[in-house]
């Protein structure tokens, strides 16, 4: 039997420690295709390289194990991988780790989660995986088995059509994690606040972005909730941004 | 009566003509404040610059009339008006009119509605607006008096609670629209097919991201159906990402 074919991305870069980690924990399960920015693309979303064209670096390329860089965001390596790259259709798409938490509403803003459901709307199995710490050395070791389990599942399984998975891990605290809960994404809010420094250049200011965020949802069917209890927290997701629940009361606008 | 006070942004950036149209129109129901990017933020989907600081430029400051430009993305424009430029909370955001369809799945790739779906996400009623037609001669003017209306009804009724308005107009005839209708958004696909050239400098390839449109969707309650009836599409918009249908049957992951 083959082995599964394991396409790879993040956001944080192919250098990150993250990425660095699950490429490891995948050897063990398939044959590997690296597919990475080059550069950090946090915060990119959905975003498409259009108006630059796109370039590739080659890393390696053994029988059972290719990694590539490309000068793009994580939607372009997926869309780069998927349609130059590879020369059939991966059985699945892991994004990550993330260095940072892709809970409640951070998924919008979301690099790492934004290369999973593009593979989901391309029919591929995809999961984006993070972590709720932001550090270099971030603790991984507690999520190698769930990682395992899951992408495991996945491959056995499928996913339901077009449907990508939303794995977060809570920060480490030196003891296993308490399991998985399948939950709903938090109502949240990053209330900005733009910090103010001036230009040694010219004196005129410029902004730095730094929010705080609000968790307007308190309820415990939620992703928040389950990582504020030490569980990996698993949200089902699709990319279909309509708002069904009020198509009716809008038709008095026809 | 204070005039409303209308918050405008797009992605073309703040000289295209779908905005200085917008911007037209909306002067005669409010009180404006633009805060537009000041170069071009095409499929900058939900993406937001925290690795480089923001700067903006007053345009003009005048009592009922201010406009800014801002070196981000639609998304930062919105959160810099919201959080940093303006003493009051805006009564309504509209976003475009963009040079190009937001119908389907392009929801996902577009700045224009991020910009209107984190509007939305700070409480404040939203609306994107689109058209399909990609010149920068763009025929806006049928185009003009559904503005009016839509924006008044908002104004006047309020969106459900943290839903945005996907409006999107075809490319005009020389006729007038059919009318307005509510959708969905269709489900459809970018089959990408990346054009090679060669690098002058060095011969290496370099790859443009050019990409076909696969409607998958033939249904007549979606956005594509109603554009291709010479409708102006209206799809309510919210951005919580759960895939509800699924979170039971994925239980078993716990």
């Amino acid at each position: 039997m083959n082995k599964p074919l394991i396409l790879i991305t993040n956001d944080d870069s192919i250098s990150a420690p993250g990425i660095r980690f699950l490429i490891n924990v995948m050897r063990s399960i398939g044959e590997v295709v690296i597919v990475a920015p080059e550069g950090a693309q946090s915060a990119k979303s959905h975003s498409i390289t259009i108006t630059n064209p796109l370039r590739y670096n080659i890393i390696e390329e053994s029988t059972d194990y290719k990694e590539y860089s490309l000068n793009g965001t994580p939607v372009d390596c997926v869309k780069f991988a998927l349609h130059k790259l590879l020369d059939r259709k991966p059985d699945i798409i892991v994004s990550g780790i993330n260095h940072g938490s892709n809970a409640s509403i951070n998924i919008i803003y979301s690099g790492t989660m934004a290369a999973a459901t593009e593979g989901a709307m391309g029919g591929i199995p995809s999961i984006g995986f993070s972590i709720l710490d932001y550090s270099f050395d971030a603790n991984f070791n507690y999520a190698k088995k769930y990682i395992i389990k899951i992408v495991n599942k996945v491959l056995a399984e499928g996913l339901p059509s077009k449907t990508a998975l939303n794995v977060n891990f809570p920060m480490a605290n030196g003891k296993e994690y308490n399991g998985i809960k399948v939950c709903r994404q938090a109502d949240g809010y990053w209330r900005e606040n733009f910090e103010e420094r001036l230009d040694p250049r010219d004196g005129k200011p410029y902004y730095w972005l730094k929010g705080d965020f609000l968790l307007n949802d308190k309820a415990e069917d939620t992703d928040e909730f389950a990582l504020s209890n030490y569980y990996v927290s698993l949200v089902p997701v699709k990319f279909d941004f309509t708002d069904y629940s009020n198509i009716k009361e809008l038709k008095s606008f026809e």
